[in-house]
């Protein structure tokens, strides 16, 4: 009878922590990382291209791929400005099918990370940069000041 | 005098060392790398698409972006079987611009390395592949197999 109840109060425990837990557990790095996107987007969509920049490394090896290869923090952020020149251009930018692939190294550290997706841009004018729709893969590192891009290839 | 003998023959070591050194120090992980990328090349010319896929990690993680985003080695692999359906179709792959970049981890190891570059196909006819030109971005990560591509974006 003890048996029967231990298997009993075990069942509840393991249906209530089911229904409690979130769908995913949330990994710190993950979580870091999606707050860092969120940011980049809020950025983006109150035309903040200085502030959509700081998810980038400042680094003269970040590298952006677009129709071209672009090296270097300051050229890519010197493109965004000419393709994107005010509020309308920029739009308001969405992001789905977001997937956020954590690269521990085998030491056990983890400092890089895959984030792919999709983009679109919701606006009515447009300035160098024509495309409204895209996918992109980018590589993300962990260093001093957190989460940064160093890597995005848009297409 | 001795001083200046001396001082002589550190010159001719110096100058010998410079004209017998190679450009770039080889960095055994860089030559890996190049050597992966080299074999990649000729199993594309040989039109050997298994030989081919041996440089990506056989993982139902692995990611290709082109059009599309496709996960999983054995989904990538079927795709390169049905765009490209026999030699004359895959032609002669070379690349340029290749531009490799190791990122160590700060425990010091160094798993992950970027490539970037361009590729060309010479060829005459097509299948369902349509480009012959394009930029392409490689996530590498070297594991128990050597060094392995674990994301390969191509626009």
């Amino acid at each position: 009878m003890r048996r029967i109840l231990l298997v009993f109060a075990l069942a509840l425990v393991w249906i209530h922590a089911g229904l409690t837990a979130p769908a995913q557990p949330a990994n710190p790095d993950e979580a870091a990382i999606r707050a860092a996107i969120t940011a980049q987007t809020e950025a983006w969509n109150r035309a903040d291209i200085p502030a959509f920049m700081q998810a980038y490394e400042d680094s003269p090896d970040t590298t952006f791929i677009g129709l071209t290869l672009r090296k270097g923090f300051a050229p890519i952020s010197e493109r965004y400005r000419q393709s994107y020149t005010n509020r309308e251009q920029m739009g308001t930018l969405t992001f789905k099918e977001l997937d956020i692939r954590l690269l521990p190294c085998t030491c056990g550290k983890t400092e890089f990370a895959v984030v792919t997706g999709k983009f679109h841009l919701d606006r009515t004018t447009h300035g160098d940069a024509a495309k409204d729709d895209g996918i992109f893969s980018l590589l993300w590192r962990k260093g001093p000041k957190g989460w940064k891009i160093v890597l995005d290839h848009t297409s």
